[in-house]
């Protein structure tokens, strides 16, 4: 539709999630009209990125180094380990600031429908970390935090059953009303949690 | 919240038009796991289209040139122009295949919220235009098709009073019920304007 290179730039922007035909017009021009947007500063970041982010050699979140920053950590609890499914989950788990153990991060949920099984996910590196033990100390505590919906809840259901053959406590992130929220307006799934997952007052 | 240069692209990222935190966090995870997303030429371009692209000498519109592909098209009308906001609107006309004149890209609408005045549009320009004729020949007529909103139609009363002056017929888009809709969904105002241009079936 546009002459020559703003148009790839608008079919570039296209192929990005979450980002119609609409946006990434948008976003051309603003690109291409807004003087104080640095695109030399957008474009290195873009091949940088790429080029220095992988994943930690121990628990797979991102880093710039070969372990991330929370494996590296000496002040955190290598005895307790938090699985996670994606790296963005350590960021929200970690503004909680309640988590003083390290993560496993699997790469994702099983999913049969996008044909993702156990073996895509890092559940192997996840059991081997759990027989030789996680840094110096052997781990004592696994706490299963992936998402609430169907390919997390599925997914911690196949590790509850995997390690039940470890003798390791599992547990699993509690379900329940949103705080905050108002409980007329909690969907009939969540609310029904909450009544399983009643806790004594004292 | 993330390692270094993540959050740095998230942040730059975040700063496009329609791009919230979230959006930003979920298209810089993707660049990062996808390994089929071009970057270097999502970056290549971007660089590109800052260089490369400008403004039509003419009419305002984009292009690589000195003159966009529309003003140096020999088949267009340079008699017939037609007033619009931004080159977008040019795309969105062309592709009616209607409209065989040239444009004239204002850079926007008046708005005295955003504190756009007249002289921050190339409406001098445009006067120019109408006065010296466009291309070869002089200006038959103008069309003005700036937004149906509050801006644009500022914009199209202020032009209409300007334009009394010189003599050249002056139209604007009809307004009226959008093809395909439903009549029971229009707005009030869209319908009001419906009646008022009603057109006698012949």
């Amino acid at each position: 539709m546009y002459d020559g290179i703003v148009q790839d730039l608008i079919d570039e922007f296209g192929r990005l999630p979450g980002i119609g035909p609409k946006s990434a017009q948008r976003i051309a021009f603003h690109i291409l009209q807004t003087q104080n947007f640095d695109v030399a500063r957008l474009a290195e970041l873009l091949v940088e990125v790429r080029e220095k982010v992988r994943f930690c050699e121990v628990c797979g979140n991102i880093t710039e180094q070969e372990r991330c920053a929370i494996c590296r950590d000496p002040r955190r609890d290598q005895g307790v380990i938090c699985v996670v499914e994606e790296p963005k989950d350590v960021v929200a788990i970690e503004r909680t600031r309640q988590f003083r153990g390290v993560y496993h991060v699997l790469g994702g949920a099983i999913s049969p429908i996008d044909g993702i099984g156990p073996d895509d996910l890092s559940i192997p590196a996840l059991m081997r970390r759990l027989s030789v033990g996680s840094g110096e100390e052997p781990v004592r505590e696994v706490i299963i935090a992936t998402d609430p919906n169907l390919e997390g809840e599925a997914t911690a259901a196949y590790l509850s059953r995997l390690l039940t053959s470890i003798e390791i406590p599992v547990s699993r992130l509690a379900s329940g009303l949103p705080v905050g929220g108002d409980l007329e307006f909690a969907d009939e799934v969540t609310l029904g949690r909450a009544f399983e997952g009643r806790r004594r007052v004292e």
